[in-house]
């Protein structure tokens, strides 16, 4: 069984207009990817923004539920932000994750749009179960993963389909979706 | 095909010690959800609240994305809010289901707690598919739907079992999943 890693890159990402674009850290983003990654067996979950300020409300969320009063008054939330970590890009996540397993891992580029050579979910599914390196599961913020780091990605996972042609899953859903599909009991 | 209808009910909820409350609406569960809903082809959904002041804050925040300055910066969020009313009660959503398409809705709802009789994931995708009769899919804020809802409840569905004993998902990522799972492209 792979050890599976999630980040949530908040700069390059794309704007409505296509334009490259860092996004703010968003308390929600990090509650809820977090609740969902301790659901799914997730490692740990990356929150990455170049900016330090955001890097520091970030790591002031987490230790409000980790060891500040949020941490009594809801132990639950507690044991999901444990899994939360802070880089400042994806080559340090890439390093952290080295770091913590001595493997590089296969980096797993999520994107709402459709297009390109994609990975079946249960292709990826089997080979989460199968594989022995990491694998990273990279989500975009925003309007997602900008062209340069979808083009890093070692597979390029297909989109959540629905049952329409609407597409604009916020990315707290989608992440829930996407573990549920890869890692869920069936 | 069943036409599907959902609801998140602020009230009778439970809070992390077992006493029944009433939450506050917050604008990120309306809109993530109402995405989700849009997504998988939900054909209402209600935000359910005995709060007049809250019932009157949810209009606004969907008045602002469907005619106000929202509607033009960001047409796709104006697209999923259209989907969003707003109800004081679960009876006034089941009447509001009956004057829509004629007929009283199947009432399913959902826990995070296994236990008792529960209609798996499958079944029930399989019964929306041949169904003529709408399904209206019920969701708690808090700690969960209070145990006189959940009596009232024509189909228990499954818990979303993830690959660990934690079982603390948001409701927003809750109601993406179950979506996935009972609507989803396969």
């Amino acid at each position: 069984m792979s050890d599976l890693f999630l980040a949530l890159l908040h700069h390059p990402v794309l704007d409505k207009n296509g334009q490259i674009v860092t996004t703010a850290v968003t308390n929600m983003d990090i509650h809820d990817i977090a609740r969902s990654a301790r659901t799914f067996g997730v490692r740990r979950f990356f929150v990455v923004t170049p900016v330090r300020a955001l890097r520091a409300l970030a790591l002031k969320i987490i230790e409000h539920w980790e060891v500040g009063y949020g941490s009594t008054y809801n132990a639950t939330r507690k044991d999901a932000l444990s899994l939360v970590a802070v880089e400042s890009d994806l080559d340090g996540v890439l390093v952290a994750i080295e770091r913590e397993t001595g493997q590089r891992p296969q980096l797993v580029v999520t994107s709402a749009r459709s297009g390109g050579s994609r990975t079946r979910f249960d292709a990826l599914r089997g080979r989460l179960q199968q594989a022995t390196e990491p694998h990273l599961l990279l989500f975009g913020t925003g309007w997602g993963l900008a062209p340069e780091v979808i083009e890093r990605g070692d597979i390029h996972l297909e989109p959540v389909a629905g049952c329409t042609d609407y597409n604009h899953l916020s990315v707290r859903a989608a992440a829930a979706i996407i573990l549920d599909r890869l890692c869920g009991a069936r």
